[in-house]
């Protein structure tokens, strides 16, 4: 129940329609006994940069979490980043510290990678293929490259996003193989489609499924339903899947310690949710 | 229960501790099934005239309650006003139009004189003092004199806000008799208190009590709790009441009709509001 004395949490932007975490947040709050409240502000891109600063000036803002297509931008606009958000030159958490100070972090990749290891696959030492450079194909990449994997390809359409990317792993991640512009999944053990290609009707694939070894795991970020058709091609394919919501609920326990809510498993969290997945 | 598609109400102001409105609104629109929310959003007098456009332009932002203490700020700061926003010189309310241009309009006044008449209290021909002419004492003010008042006195320690509003009165209400400069309730029929006096333990008095008429009726803007001081002291003396929150609950009917959401009663408002009053 939202009150005058409700920490609010920002969920920015746009468009708000399949925002799911507001379903999942605002139920755990309220079994907890945590007065704040998690609410879709739908901020178009020409308007983040004179909304976030002024939106931080309300005294009961607590944070915001940071969605499309504002995770990139986010960077430049905060005071202070963690060094996640700095390889992976994206943000989707912001705080205000005591002094004032905006305080960017990124936690998609985080979440990605623990729910990956949570379905049995370890990243040490494997070849992963990231389609998509953009903010959470960056976070997930410089998640992936953390966790030990030996070869990080990257694909994206953009040639400048996905070569600076490279650039910034290759500086922190000397030894990473980092091969660039092919989506062709042969050979890899971890794909990932990091684009919003399954977000509508009639997307076509981020990349070919009847190229993909049978034992690859094939993730998924696109929440916009639960298993998309590339999910649903792979699957059918013998692969091991992750669902694009995983990430989200695998990265909320980072959130709420980042927001100072203490914390929570991803199943406390399914148990009160109110989306189903 | 709170969504991507949900419409948000902002509630403006500060500081939101005490802000009643959204344990009114918030059960109302769930009971009804309205994909609304009310949220509030502590934003400081220095932030305000950045923060209203850009709120604006957030996608999902369909109106704002506004609360001290912006009511009279928000009239520079909006493309069009109504009649009794000009006349009152605040907004409580500000919705979008279609075209882009923010509409302010001001409810205060009406809930109050609604709520005096639901009591049993006709305006016409009578005496009134308004103690406070900032922004909701203007409003009263203005609703005053549309129901009927023969004299309307004023008062404010601000010699300026309180002349400013004669003026207005006086140019829309030629033959309205528009006393000023006292605050002493003796011979009128309706005193109410519109300024913040009795938000806080120990605040003295917005009059003398002991000079007021027993049949005299004592309104009072401040809805920190039900019965202020104020309000406890008329009714010893024998004089009806109204306590700030009947103002509040009175005008959502008109509130509701602004934002397109229907209407209803009070009363209806009253079963399914989370506070007491």
């Amino acid at each position: 129940m939202i009150s005058g004395t409700t920490s609010v949490i920002a969920h920015l932007g746009w468009p708000t329609e399949a925002f799911k975490a507001p379903l999942i947040y605002n139920p755990w709050f309220e079994a907890n006994g945590i007065d704040a409240v998690v609410v879709p502000m739908g901020v178009k891109a020409e308007d983040y940069a004179a909304f976030l600063p002024v939106l931080f000036r309300l005294s009961n803002v607590h944070g915001a979490l940071v969605t499309m297509p504002h995770k990139v931008t986010t960077v430049s606009l905060v005071d202070a980043l963690s060094t996640t958000a700095a390889i992976a030159g994206a943000c989707n958490a912001v705080r205000r510290r005591e002094n004032g100070a905006l305080e960017g972090d990124m936690f998609d990749g985080t979440g990605f990678v623990r729910g990956v290891q949570r379905k049995g696959m370890a990243i040490e030492g494997t070849r992963c293929l990231v389609v998509g450079t953009g903010g959470v194909g960056s976070a997930i990449a410089a998640s992936l490259a953390h966790a030990g994997a030996r070869t990080l390809a990257l694909y994206d359409t953009r040639a400048g996003s996905m070569s600076e990317l490279a650039r910034r792993l290759r500086t922190h991640y000397p030894a990473l193989e980092v091969p660039l512009g092919s989506n062709d999944p042969a050979g890899y053990d971890l794909v990932v489609n990091c684009t919003p290609l399954g977000m509508r009707e009639g997307d076509p694939l981020a990349f070919d499924v009847a190229r993909l070894d049978p034992h690859a795991f094939v993730g998924e970020v696109v929440m916009a339903r639960h298993l998309t058709p590339l999910l649903e091609a792979a699957r059918a394919r013998g692969c091991r899947i992750q669902p694009g919501l995983d990430m989200l609920f695998e990265m909320i326990p980072a959130y709420l310690e980042f927001f100072g809510f203490g914390t929570a498993t991803p199943d406390a969290l399914r148990a009160t949710a109110r989306v189903s997945y």
